[in-house]
């Protein structure tokens, strides 16, 4: 993604962004209730009058709605390539929605919208999160909108594991399905490795238990929990092929201390700015609910959850490199989908650059797509 | 490994530690003296009156030099059952000597000790510790207790390292190795992973720049270093079977929040043990002691360093499930060996822990090591 750099805490403005007031309040999964429900998106192209052409698309936890530029904000988006004229998700046929994930800074309701209970900051005080309220989110801001169906849902890692809450609470609404580098619930090392990021914000004296003023907060906690997500997004041999051991260009302190390695000015880079533009009490309540997240909630076993998206035209796709949401659970979602009697196409890319391969090895994802899409 | 709790930043006892204080000042590789040098180590067995049966060994990072229960020490050793009569490493036969690492809190030199300039612990002022000083302390010690010859050098993961640093510098000295887990240099992301560790501890306000009181310091900075380490030391598949999507037994907060996973609580438990066993600039020393590892420095080329172990009987062992030590790093310390003629046992072990397979799957390790100690 490509954000402009603003102190810390302010949303970045993305002119495109719209907004959404719910008509009613938002039910949470887990209960509790948003009183006052907003929904960010951006969206490109043109609805067709049958309503038979929108393609919704969620995020990563990361990203804004801004998925690609338009003449309302001609900055690139962070799927710049894969949405336009011509491109894989062509909008000279399809209307695309990106929605901005509840709970994410960038313009839905979150911990850092005000709580009209309080005429505060929601804060820590935000309900428990999870990946179905997205969801369902999602898809009351389409109603609202006036779109009744979704010809195809679309979404990469936590947008993956949004994709099949979507389809699974609201199936019969939808055509079909693009998940990449999802799972059906996180690996025991993913837990790990979450929580540890979690941990490593929370015990920045700055969180203050998340009571920190806005335009403050744990940046210290946030850069360090980002450097470990950045580890875990990357691959191995992509790391050896793109810093091994280089060193920075420039000179080691004075008393001759060795320089630091490139691989530690890279995660410096990447940290700094997701530091400057996320908020702490956002990240961590989208952290925790792709821990949370378990599709097999959705039926008496996971197998009767897929039951649930009978028919589902499904294009998954994975990465053999990924350590976040390895290969075998890609698999799985695609034989999960087999299982329940859905059309299943499935790819395991050979990508080295782990689990953002569908941000850098591009070709890969936009030839599956288009071909996909075109057979839609 | 198996050490009682004690309050932080006081090694713990080992009745069975022995000190050498090394006879002469020990210049560093890097630049730097250690006036007067200590190391630390265990034994097992009896030396031959022919010098020809001692087995060196050396530790990964966390462990001290009690590899093995004794009589004067009863505790059970972090490699208990490969160190003893009838055991792999069969002490009817071997002299074997385990040194604690030079940089260690375990009683060797190190950012513990007192620093004659000043009187006071050296802390930050320890000099830039590199892993061929710690095979170069353990070999001032081996002179200075009278052993001229190794009969086989053995050392898993940061052992590993130091198993190549000193063969290459003590090769003739040396008639067989066995490298378990090691690597010829760190790959970039095991540096980005140590590099994120140290930042994590360094960021926690305790730590006051190495300048904490005895006693004291950077106790959750360490914790969650520790954290990260232990998920990086073990299998995303192992993880998945042991713990899974389990949550602990205890009730949840009152507020009906979820309960805490499994695997959160075993990082917890590892994560507090360490932490109060470990001082943390010693962990800074060693972790940076292991990126800046690089065996081509003791030649022009890694080949040419490697041309220096020529004739050596080598078992390599490597883990396919390792991603700090991958399996492509092994296989290079096999090549490597071969292609400078040495003899070469290679062993790629299935085993599903990760790079810490050394210390549970160790029937694997065992039948390896065992036979290749026999036909010495």
């Amino acid at each position: 993604m490509s954000v402009a750099i603003k102190p810390p805490h302010v949303p970045p403005d993305f002119p495109a962004r719209k907004l959404v007031n719910l008509p009613q309040p938002l039910r949470l999964y887990r209960g509790g209730l948003i009183a006052k429900p907003v929904v960010a998106y951006e969206s490109w192209g043109r609805r067709s009058p049958a309503d038979d052409n929108t393609v919704l698309l969620f995020t990563g936890l990361s990203p804004s709605a801004h998925a690609a530029s338009s003449a309302l904000d001609p900055a690139e988006g962070w799927w710049e390539s894969m949405i336009g004229e011509g491109r894989p998700i062509d909008t000279q046929r399809w209307h695309v929605v990106c929605i901005n994930s509840l709970g994410s800074p960038f313009g839905s309701s979150s911990p850092l919208s005000i709580d009209p209970a309080s005429g505060r900051p929601y804060g820590t005080a935000f309900p428990l999160l999870s990946v179905e309220d997205i969801a369902s989110a999602a898809r009351e801001a389409l109603h609202a909108l006036g779109i009744a169906r979704v010809a195809c849902v679309i979404g990469p890692s936590l947008g993956g594991m949004t994709v099949l809450a979507y389809c699974v609470q609201y199936a019969h609404e939808v055509d079909a399905l693009i998940s990449i580098s999802g799972a059906t619930s996180a690996s025991a090392q993913a837990i790990a490795l979450r929580a540890l990021q979690r941990e490593i914000v929370r015990s920045d004296p700055e969180w203050r238990n998340g009571a920190y003023e806005p335009g403050r907060g744990p940046r210290t906690g946030l850069r360090l929990a980002r450097k470990l997500g950045t580890v875990t997004y990357r691959g191995a041999r992509e790391f050896d092929t793109r810093f091994g051991r280089r060193r920075v260009a420039e000179p080691g302190a004075p008393d001759g201390e060795p320089r630091p390695f490139e691989v530690e000015s890279y995660l410096e880079h990447q940290a700094e700015r997701f530091s400057q533009v996320f908020d702490a009490n956002c990240f961590l309540a989208l952290s925790r609910a792709m821990d949370e997240f378990d599709l097999a909630e959705h039926g008496s076993t996971l197998a009767a959850a897929f039951a649930r998206l009978r028919g589902m035209h499904s294009l998954v796709i994975g990465v053999e490199t990924d350590i976040l949401f390895p290969i075998h659970q890609q698999r799985a979602i695609g034989s999960g989908l087999e299982a329940a009697g859905a059309e299943v196409e499935f790819h395991a890319f050979p990508s080295e650059a782990g689990h953002d391969s569908f941000l850098v090895d591009l070709a890969r994802f936009e030839g599956a797509i288009r071909g996909f899409l075109a057979r839609r």
